[in-house]
């Protein structure tokens, strides 16, 4: 059978946004692996019975399932399974590699995807289905404590990104990606939160001239271009 | 000869806190090698001239100077010359974990030195040599932008101290060191920062129930208690 991706999509199909799932997908293709994606919206929670996580509520995307039918949850858990499937053009490299690679992961999910969230949460509400929007806003909310419309400030977001994006403008003012000459694992996990904006949002996250800016823009050229042909809920919605 | 190490000292010369040596001397730990400390201060440019680091101005510590008489600056230089020249007991680990290693320098360096000075900027202002203190002044107001006295919040310190953590906290929650099992040189590149807090603040920096509190009182022990035994402003300055 074919590798499928279980990925959250939006109100168009075409529209994948998840920070989790881009890590997954461009790891994938640094595999040089094919997949195919199976989209699925955060009210599916049945379509993924089968991957073992309970209870439902705590069904989540990637869900990723091998040609043979090995079925790995969590995007960090399918980073690990690649590699130590699939050895060649490693993603994680060795144990101080792997271990390093989590504080870059906790980096991006505690500090800067708050940061750009704040920017973008309007728009990435706007690009869920319909049918979605509640159950993203009760379990966001009870996570912010507030109201997705308190939380939500542009400039306060563009604020805390400026600041929190200090040590990666650093890494990349003496190296091309994260990882080095070449994107790795932690190139992945940290792009993934930059797709999620560019995905969902009307206006661009960073100025062109930002080291960071133009390091999304190699990433995007990765792979024939895979994550730059990735539809825009800007080319698409109304 | 024996292997030296020019370190910054305080007015007491037993008062060793720069965060660039202690990185160092945790390294030199790790790899089991013997070295003895030279007293510097931030007037003794001229001491530092055999170091090849112009001009004079830019002459910084740790300076390190190898028992063939190999003569090497700067903190993550040194390390990386530990590991090429002394391969047991890996610092860096391979290319990815060295790339990623630069992220957390950086981190420490623009995020977590930051938020620590803020707290402790009047007692490491109170450790230095006086003869220091118009040069510490003069550059670290040059880098700031603002004086000294306006820079220093412990309130607000506090608050981004506890902001900053949060990627830390989230790694050692699942982890006894940022390296995994064992400390290596991510660990000692972040650590060096409380220990110049621990040597010059006159106020523990974190509650005992902190994650990364426990954190550093792992590495205190490391090596025969090597860093808890480095002596303290608190027991030696009035």
């Amino acid at each position: 059978m074919p590798r499928q991706l279980y990925e959250l999509c939006g109100v168009d199909e075409r529209l994948v946004f998840s920070p989790y799932c881009w890590r997954v997908k461009m790891a994938l293709k640094h595999k040089g692996l094919d997949f195919e994606t199976v989209p699925w919206h955060f009210q599916d929670k049945d379509a993924l019975a089968f991957s073992g996580q309970e209870p439902s509520e705590a069904r989540k995307v990637p869900v990723f399932v091998d040609e043979d039918g090995t079925v790995v949850t969590d995007s960090m858990a399918i980073i690990r399974y690649l590699d130590r499937i699939y050895p060649a053009r490693p993603l994680l490299g060795d144990e101080f590699a792997a271990a390093r690679l989590e504080f870059i992961r906790h980096w991006s999910e505690a500090v800067l995807s708050p940061a750009v969230l704040k920017i973008i949460l309007g728009d990435l509400f706007a690009t869920l289905d319909p049918a979605d929007q509640p159950y993203f806003r009760r379990t966001r909310e009870a996570h912010l404590g507030i109201s997705l419309e308190a939380f939500q400030d542009a400039e306060a977001g563009h604020a805390a990104l400026d600041r929190a994006l200090v040590p990666l403008r650093r890494c990349l003012a003496h190296s091309p990606y994260l990882d080095g000459e070449a994107p790795a694992a932690a190139d992945y996990v940290a792009f993934g939160v930059f797709m999620w904006a560019r995905v969902v949002a009307r206006q661009p996250l960073l100025a062109k001239d930002d080291l960071v800016d133009q390091w999304t823009e190699r990433l995007l050229a990765c792979f024939g271009g895979f994550a730059a042909k990735s539809p825009r809920a800007i080319d698409i919605l109304r």
